[in-house]
């Protein structure tokens, strides 16, 4: 099932992508279930939102492996498909990489291998913006700038990660073409469940936390007007315009 | 104006403190103003609680200077009064240090120093814990663990930051003594509006987020069974228990 947030005649709202259509559910399924209005909209006519707007934590993984590293970014950073992602004027070179956002939907602490997936709502596709330059003096800062973590375009509940392609484009060049577990380096489905069990070691994951997983060192230069389109097969693609402002 | 945020009689409320009494008020100040019930509750009748729960950014300071490096830490590290710092079984080294925690009450981008001290709300003690012996390998996780960020005991929103003590104890013992903005690695009203000013320019500072605000190096290690006591004169005292789970 694939889940948009998306405004539509000045409200924000919910749906379930049914083809062409948007199938408009009455609150936030990730807190309130997936309760229908009897509401139709047509996909053409909403703005579709970043799916998920953390009030916790985002989590990047700086380091794979047993023992990932952690760097957390702010969810003032976060954008939707087609927002824009704004050059800061504090660096010369910035990166994007595709990623695997898992989307956390049920409390999680301390939590098994086997049970962690379990608490997962969904996955999205994440545009993860970093200035390279800024990010040996300082990681966070480096990849915190606000418009710097594009998400979307929707939320698939039944992703199966294994084995799916993903695919990164600026304007017409693909930068970045990996299957989803085909390395140690990208996330299936037993990497995905590790990752959260291994973050719930550290902190409680609450109901809109996202985890981004691999893959790494894939990332690409963008410049002002760029377009980066990033892929996952059964997600969606997600567009967002690169600007540097005068 | 000192600010609580508090539980009585099984509901979450703010008062302002009037000497043994907090006046209730109708809703949170932060974004709702001072409006009151007409209602006062005793303080001794009511549970002290964090007087904020950031909903986007806790940003702390890991070296100082005109661009300090960032770290952010996740709301469920934030607990209030009285409540216990908990051990986490993968560190053997944890230390605890006193910080000014400032508190944005209005909306801040690229916002000049001159500007930066207005989009404060106010200001309250922050007992930064750290599992320093992490800390070389993964900063954000050494820092981010459930319980490491008690806050309290109230917002005071007309604090004057300058030539204020802040004392630390761990049990009955003073681990640190300083004067807020007596050197250069602590915090006074100058520095507060930089940092803010420079927070600014990296992310959109919004209602309810924390800047935390030196002394740096002054932390010290905590144990099972150590109470430790965090004051800043003119705000208050922060007192949590440290336990290690069976």
């Amino acid at each position: 099932m694939k889940i948009a947030r998306y405004s539509y005649q000045g409200a924000i709202a919910f749906g379930i992508v049914d083809e062409h259509e948007l199938v408009v559910l009455a609150s936030d399924p990730m807190f309130a279930g997936f309760d229908t209005t009897g509401d139709r909209v047509a996909l053409a006519d909403v703005k579709l939102l970043a799916p998920v707007i953390p009030r916790s934590k985002i989590v990047a993984v700086q380091q794979a492996g047993a023992e990932p590293v952690f760097v957390l970014k702010p969810n003032t950073a976060v954008v939707g498909p087609g927002d824009a992602i704004v050059l800061p004027a504090a660096s010369e070179r910035v990166e994007v990489d595709g990623q695997l956002a898992i989307i956390i939907g049920k409390i999680a602490k301390n939590v098994s291998v086997a049970d962690a997936t379990g608490r997962v709502f969904g996955y999205t596709v994440a545009t993860v913006v970093t200035a390279t330059d800024l990010a040996e003096r300082d990681t966070t800062r480096a990849g915190a700038f606000d418009t710097f973590l594009p998400f979307g375009p929707v939320i698939e509940t039944d992703f199966d990660d294994a084995a799916t392609p993903l695919r990164g484009l600026i304007n017409d060049e693909e930068f970045q073409a990996v299957e989803l577990g085909d390395d140690d380096s990208t996330p299936t489905e037993e990497t995905v469940a590790a990752l959260v069990a291994y973050a719930s070691s550290v902190f409680t994951l609450l109901p809109g936390d996202v985890i981004l997983a691999g893959p790494m060192d894939t990332a690409a230069a963008v410049e002002d007007g760029d377009t980066v389109s990033m892929s996952i097969a059964g997600i969606g693609t997600l567009v967002n315009p690169v600007v540097r402002p005068a």
